[in-house]
């Protein structure tokens, strides 16, 4: 099949991570475990460090054809076979020097963490600019009256500040633990053959491509990547909810908040009084599908000995997947937040249709905030907001 | 970025189906479907039929830009209304009527079916010629006699014909089950900006395109996406069974089966004496994608009003991915069980292994076999096999 | 433990199928095998009558200890085992030809196939009782108008009628998908230690107990719990999407239905003008858990050999789920619907409320209706309703 | 219903978490809340101490009737409401300062909390027992020459001990994520009835109740459970990986590894020679309903403004099975690990029968191991065993 853009991933592939996560990026980060590999057994004395740069030299991406790389996959049920062999191909004098003393897995794996980290710079970078912006929501309607909702039903005032507040520490708090899983679960992989090959090597390649130095490989113990997905599953989670809130805030008989995309965004071309949360939606259409690929992630922990036989090939594409997806939702609920229209004219409005039992509490809905403004900012302190 | 072949994918999309799975052909989809319209238009009197064929003129996929199709979807949270001002840039004159009375859902849904449709012929293809391929294994080996395996321990005698005939068995009826669906849950979308569009235009639109004609636009109403998620992860589930077991008979160990690809397949590069079983890790690299995806197409059932808000959306990556790993193991099984190499001596001497305890039974492995014969020609011919 | 009351067990197991899942159900279904396998031998002539009598009449489960039975079958992670020296203890003289030719997975799987269809006779029900319930709100609203909503804005005109014969129908036709399984997969297990027992009782074993006669057994080919689980999840998504819209519609700015419980039902005890959706609330605390339940009985499917270890254990706990959770959403949603209240007003004022450049449309709503009353007709008889 | 011992419960509730698990425990931790709110109360002088001292007096579970609760329950979709009304019965004249300031939400979520914690006591002493235990086995077997298996294939040796040492790990570091999410997460929930109240009070409320004090209420944003499901999650497939070495490994064609039951464990009752591993076995059947019920708490993440109308609702069943199931896991692969019995001449034997063309590695298994000893010890040191 030749390449082709995706007609969807307009919606599911929004912002920087996508390129991180190209079949380029994971080829990239295959050779960049085989050139820290000729490196490290430089370093060690293995190999003479004119081969190791000489290897080094073709751990290039463009230098490859992706798709023979593809087919030659499909006869080894892994990708590597075939690269090693094209490394061999044009480092004719070098070639039994490559790939030394690793197994394939290595290589995918280290690759793997690789092509995670990448992704994941733009990825908290886009959570962190989501939560700032929903702290400068918090912080500009502290005290903006509006009523609390629960099981969908108008309960009691509360303020769009305290609710936005939630949104903040939420992304805040899910980027934390995500960013504590990226800087502490992300290792190499360097085990040789049967997951015992020296550990001097496995350091010098994690130090060489700033990935932590495991205790042991893992080829089989899926810790590691099951944290990631458990995390960005938790941080999907957050930003889920907020585009929920938002589409419902945004309904027609609600009206509290609007989508603030340039004129023509979430425009229906039938109905031109609609006033469509298109943002929100492609949230929604990313964070819907993560769940999903996270209990596949965890299902497919149940490896085999030493290397399994299908559940981590499984791996590849659903991780790949993962962060897609979630960085996706973050990129959009920057947007989102940074563009958000407020109303607060129509939270008062709609404050103030509370039952007749209740116009006490809707004529002073100060009575029932609380200390919002000081709510507020211990929540935001809390992750730096 | 530019568009690039998938490094994984010689195992993620094996066979014919990627490409009725491709963006083009979900793009020439979505231009079926229009074609169609129009020409039910024409029919009903309500189009004049010329210009319902210069709108069908332009319903080639090879038109269209699909990056450009794909960036304006992310200002629509969908791509029709993107390819509708594409298809009117072409089409001056006429632009008033194209996608006359639909709705975008009605666009998108329609592909959806179409793509699932043509898809299905090669994945319920492959299916079939797997399951003969099982029944040819189960009538030769009817008599081999094997150890049969319970909780990974020996137990007591069997005949690999009828382990294969339960494999065969297993592929025909998940695929009886799969055909059913795609006999009669197909069906075109058609309900207009609020549902309540012409049923006569459904049915002529239905016949068009060959798909089922619903008694009621299914614009919220999942049973038929959902119900072919079903049907596919059953037979997903049987293929990653057969696989497994291929897994755990080609052990070295065990040794009973090996697969039988050309020379090199599944070699490994570092241990020439490993036959690796490549074809059967791959489909399960396949198939244990798959619960994942179908859970998220069960999930985003609960969908808002006329229109869901981002749970329609999740569905059209989920349902290309259910579609693609299911017929890719489709593929992977037809080759698998069509070479597979078969050591009957093998099996005789671990049946003599069993325990002195039973060295009666290992002596008659027929007592304990029943009529294998028969039972063996029962199943088969349940499908036809 | 002492066993004790489910403290949610309230808003999860609704309804009467409840108590056909309960531990006692499934203790008797396992018996009923065990019944039913004494008097195939006396009927094939391998046993005296007088004897299968005596076997069956120690079938009850009120005769057993269901807390011995739990920690018997903890020490061989099946309670097969310890039952079967129960039926001796009580059997004394007849002991040998207890479960004669059976295997304990023959027991179980039977049992799980007798307690699905026992439960699903309420399920079925209460599913048809709330497509009827549909129905009659369809008919009875044919022709009141409604705002149709798209991205949960306002869109063009519909009939509430015409949003209840979706409901109607994608009950009726989710629960027609259901009852075929429930018609031709509920199979009777029967094959032995290692799947090669004779035919004829199997036969036999399914008249006795009104189950379906498999061509081969099926201890590893799991088409037939999965294609169960499968239906289940998508009737199950249906009751969701229901319930969605009414806590939806429901909403304190929207009004257009409310739950018709009696006095005090859905009371909030903080807020008296709180009137909490509180039956659709627990549909979807029922239909959310369902999704990922059946995920695990796809990825479960992937069973070893002729009797898996572990991913066969794993269904139990998850099918008596699957049923429970699905059933009680489908009594919650029967009693929804038979007491919802409609409120055709405020369908009207909600609609008048469309913007200005609508006006036309909203002041006319049958213009966009099509022929609701035909629709509605069409979708209620293609099930009968 | 009247309560039951469940049938399978021998199987899926193994080990003292059930206890904590238990529906009086759910109950007595909704009391715990309400005695701790009282005492906060009147610590912050919003209540006589006396009438604090009075409301905790009647905060015992066996002064409740559970099925009294379940079934009110069922008319307000959580079962708060009627436990409230219970305690004023109890307390005439103290009736209306039970609750105070109090939602719903904040008993069942603080109580979640409570139960989780208590319930993870015993399953993170469980799994640091196992981690020692797969310790020891490293440390005794640190130079039992095995072969490492990949792809189920045959590779090149190992020891014993470093696959010993990738449990150990595994379990440990599995262990020491859920060890921090227990920490850090498990925090009362304290806002009232639009998430809020005043802030003084849940601090002493978390104070009282041992739990963490949040910088805002949590109601609708879900990190904290779905932190701990995902951790959960990951030590639940570390603990699956183990359990699917013991079944590979102690199958009857390897025969390295024997479960250690006493007589009569894992004993056939139709095959006397079989030895199952019914405690694997019984892991697997825990660990493979993990993913999906994690899937479904990350689902359930989209929860709707201030109270959710179902999500919420849906994870009360779906946390107390997912603690439950991997606390069962953990215990039994104490009891596995702690008796694992184990063959060092079998290991060998399966050695040497690797392929002519590797006699050398066979002959010499030390040359691939590298330094085993001085990996096993910094891997085991990292978590201090």
């Amino acid at each position: 099949l030749p390449p082709e853009p995706g007609l969807f991933d307009g919606i599911y592939a929004r912002g920087a991570a996508a390129a991180a996560l190209s079949e380029t990026a994971w080829l990239q980060a295959m050779l960049d475990f085989e050139a820290a590999l000729a490196r490290a057994h430089a370093a060690e004395g293995t190999l003479p460090a004119s081969e190791a740069e000489r290897i080094a030299a073709v751990c290039r991406a463009e230098r490859y054809d992706l798709l023979a790389l593809s087919r030659e996959g499909a006869r080894h049920a892994q990708p590597v076979v075939g690269l090693i062999e094209a490394m061999r191909t044009q480092l004719a004098p070098g070639k039994d020097r490559v790939h030394l003393g690793a197994t394939s897995q290595d290589t995918v794996d280290t690759a793997a963490m690789l092509v995670a980290r990448r992704a994941l710079v733009p990825l908290l970078a886009d959570a962190d600019a989501a939560a700032r912006a929903a702290a400068a929501l918090a912080r500009e309607h502290a005290e903006t009256p509006e009523t609390a909702r629960t099981l969908l039903q108008q309960a009691l005032p509360t303020s769009f500040g305290l609710v936005a507040a939630g949104w903040a520490h939420g992304i805040a708090s899910a980027r934390a633990r995500l960013l504590t899983v990226a800087e502490t679960e992300l290792a190499v992989q360097f085990g040789g053959p049967v997951g015992s090959a020296g550990l001097a090597l496995s350091t010098r390649i994690a130090s060489e491509l700033g990935l932590a130095d495991p205790a042991l490989p893992w080829h089989t113990i899926r810790v590691r990547p099951a944290s990631l997905a458990g995390a960005l599953g938790v941080l999907a989670g957050v930003l889920g909810k907020i585009a929920r809130d938002v589409t419902l805030l945004a309904q027609s008989e609600v009206g509290e908040v609007h989508e603030g995309g340039g004129p023509g965004a979430g425009a229906s071309s039938a109905m031109a009084h609609k006033r469509n949360p298109a943002v929100a939606v492609s949230v929604l259409a990313c964070t819907k599908r993560v769940p999903g690929l996270v209990a596949t992630m965890l299902a497919t922990m149940e490896q085999e000995h030493q290397r399994a036989a299908g559940a981590w090939q499984a791996e590849w594409g659903t991780l790949t997947e993962l962060l897609g997806l979630t960085a996706s939702a973050a990129a959009w609920v920057r947007e989102l937040l940074a563009s958000l229209q407020v109303d607060p004219g129509r939270m008062t409005s709609n404050l103030e249709r509370l039952t007749a039992a209740h116009v006490r509490e809707a004529a002073d809905p100060g009575r029932h905030l609380g200390d919002a403004e000081a709510m507020i900012e211990r929540a935001l302190t809390e992750y730096g907001l």
